[in-house]
């Protein structure tokens, strides 16, 4: 693998998003046959693997039933017309169990939809049910296993949501990332994830941990994929004030338009670097020279090295003021990692806290310059493959500055260590530069895969 | 006095702001003859008053004889065209000292203009000087005494620009409030103040004490004066994240339409009320019954008794991050309250710093109930008249409350007390609903005043 790095193979060799959804438009596939499909990947792995909350075959197949006959009526469809969407447990569904992966919610059913559940509806897609989640998206570990090889953390906190869609058991999938909690799990499960500019997404309805940096991010198996669920989330609500009325981006149309120029990527050695998987050194080090003179390295100003500890600071003070309640009413119940972020957030001074919360300013700044010179900076989307054991949901170390930051950015299924496990290699882009991002990617897909049928398959 | 509120009598009968303008506007009246009028009035009356932190007459008449010059070339003019401003000196100003009444900023010269002295100078404003603020516009009072009596304090922050207005140095002056620093110093000192909706103003090169509170306000004779200012302050700059693109609003216009139906006062007693001052208590008493059914009284929920503390958290938090450089450099140069306030908010706490500034959310929900009854809320701009002695700057509870809400509220120059010190009644709209305050606020100036000839001989 010298001129080319190896991708990670997908446990389901599912045919591409934007193909099942023509199918479905156009009448070719039913919807409920293919919820009968996934609903039987589902029954025949759900044991081993743990990625769901909540799942009710009935409750899919009704969904599915209502939509073919919608279809048959010759009533126009919605974008997502018979698509199963995993979504993450802290995102409040209607008379459907809602649990924020916390004993102290258990039984709690909320009574409205969050504003992207209530969008995914109006566009047709089918709720699959609820994927697994860490306890209130910190670090304490669900049940779920990595579907590559059930010893290993699926990462976290999404970790239903990667793991469901890495194993072909729902095509599409949503969940949050407040330090790494989307692209790491993309990277640990071998599939796409995708984290958009902050506030591009509403976040109404969703369990807020550190509304500063929580963020709505997606999972698929292929760039395509993401833009086309991540599409029609985009948007404006006034109970998220991080939102904005801009129109959303054409961002599937972005991911179907070649570059103008073979793109150039910035390399970047976050911090932590140093510290990381031999596994990943190597398989960079490949993937760089693979991609020869459309990459150039470059080094991030000092200053990085302190945006773990200031986004850090940020999550835990935040999340101190939004789960008060759990920490007042149960603090022996709750994970001994979530108990601790929350000590932690409630010993952080206002001013230390303002002082961190202005420090994503400064680092954007610095980030413009390299922005300016290439189509993405690539950097490592987790320190190596998945960790073996549930005791962790793995580093987010090269997550969190890009959360701080608010810049969109992605994770390829691209590469693999000794032991087959997948290793993603994470995009980013200037903050509202989604458009580009998910071009690039589209592009670095189709390079690292020889595979350029799927834009040519789909219209 | 028992069907009509005496009002406070202005030092100086100037003439109305608007009637200045449009004799500045067709040529009737030269800007540099208006200038020296005031040069004149502030040579005579600084050495008592103190109103003034940087004041040099022949930058005040270079200005004049520019604006003359241009007039009598028959170019278009600015909507200050030739008035005369007086500047707060936290507002920094290109080449002239803005030493934010504080030892450690002894010197001190921006390069830039901050945003609104630059849309200032573009209208054709004068900058008259800067005026003396509180140190760091916080509690400890600069040299300014009450124009009414000079025993007095004229309240704070923004003493000088009140005492200036009241005392005739200068028609129009502008202030900020992050507690109660326009309409406690308008009361005091008698003239109308007026600060508009949280967000209105760009804050962009003003000294940041509180972000979430500090708000731009303005000083006038009247209403008219007041509009006239505010309306061309109002504006977007992506520098203040809390400003919004909408359009500015027609405040002078406001000014001159009369209410189509008798407006209707909801009179509120605030937190803070029953300690309130003896001839205050009276003459409130006096003024509710004159307007007769065109007030009626209504109590605030219990929630809002919490509000002075929660706003006093969130402000010194803030000022703990913002002024952090000037008590690490100087802490024992600081005036003793500026070092308390700082100190008080090192130790706050970052939970119950983000607890304290979600509470406005649910005072302003509050207040809805209130805003769709009345055309505003009447009730006093401070707890009484002027303290005397220079010790303190006076009690800023009655102005806190709508700073914390970011409701538009003004001062009326309405009532005095037994020793003919006046005392303000404050009149607060809905967020956004800044003209209907000002529309509100000319109707009560008005019929206070008996006078009506204000709107009629300006156009």
């Amino acid at each position: 693998m010298a001129a080319e790095p190896k991708r990670a193979e997908r446990h389901i060799a599912a045919p591409g998003t934007l193909l099942l959804r023509d199918r479905l438009a156009s009448g070719a596939l039913d919807a409920l046959a293919l919820v009968e499909s996934y609903i039987a990947r589902i029954v025949e792995r759900e044991p081993q693997v743990g990625a769901w909350a909540w799942f009710d075959p009935d409750f899919a197949r009704a969904q599915a039933r209502a939509l073919d006959a919608h279809r048959r009526a010759g009533r126009p469809l919605g974008r997502l017309h018979g698509l199963p969407v995993g979504i993450k447990d802290i995102i409040d569904t209607a008379r459907i169990p809602t649990e924020n992966g916390c004993p102290l919610d258990a039984g709690r059913v909320p009574i409205r939809d969050a504003w992207i559940v209530a969008r995914l509806k109006k566009e047709g897609a089918i709720i699959m049910g609820k994927t697994v989640t860490t306890e209130l998206a910190f670090m304490h570990p669900g049940k779920t296993a990595n579907p590559h090889n059930l010893a290993h953390s699926p990462g976290g906190s999404s970790q239903g949501s990667a793991a469901a869609v890495a194993d072909g058991m729902v095509p599409l999938a949503i969940g949050t990332q407040t330090g790494g909690s989307v692209i790491r799990p993309a990277s640990f499960c071998g599939v796409t994830g995708y984290k958009p500019t902050f506030g591009a997404i509403p976040r109404t309805g969703i369990l807020p941990q550190s509304p500063s940096l929580d963020t709505v991010g997606v999972f698929a198996s292929d760039p395509a994929g993401a833009a086309l669920l991540a599409e029609v989330l985009f948007g404006q609500d006034d109970g998220d004030p991080a939102t904005h009325t801009e129109p959303a981006p054409a961002l599937l149309t972005a991911t179907r338009t070649p570059p103008p120029l073979p793109p150039v990527f910035a390399f970047v050695k976050p911090p932590g670097w140093a510290d990381a998987d031999p596994a990943l050194h190597a398989a960079f080090a490949e993937l760089v020279a693979a991609l020869g003179d459309q990459v150039f390295e470059v080094s991030l100003p000092d200053i990085f090295a302190e945006a773990a500890a200031q986004r850090q600071r940020v999550n835990m003070a935040e999340m101190a003021y939004h789960y008060y309640r759990y920490w007042r009413d149960g603090a022996d119940r709750l994970g001994p990692a979530t108990r601790a972020g929350i000590e932690s957030g409630n010993a952080t001074a206002a001013r230390d806290y303002l002082s961190a919360r202005d420090v994503p300013r400064v680092l954007n700044a610095a980030l413009e310059e390299i922005f300016n010179r290439c189509d993405a900076i690539i950097c490592p989307a987790a320190t190596g493959p998945a960790p073996r054991g549930h005791d962790t949901t793995g580093d987010p170390i090269f997550n969190g500055l890009w959360t701080f930051c608010g810049t969109p950015c992605l994770s390829l299924p691209l590469l693999i260590d000794a032991g087959d496990m997948p290793m993603g290699v994470q995009l980013v882009a200037a903050r509202g530069n989604d458009t580009r991002l998910l071009r690039t990617a589209q592009w670095l897909h189709d390079w690292a895969t020889g595979d350029d049928t799927m834009t040519q398959e789909t219209s």
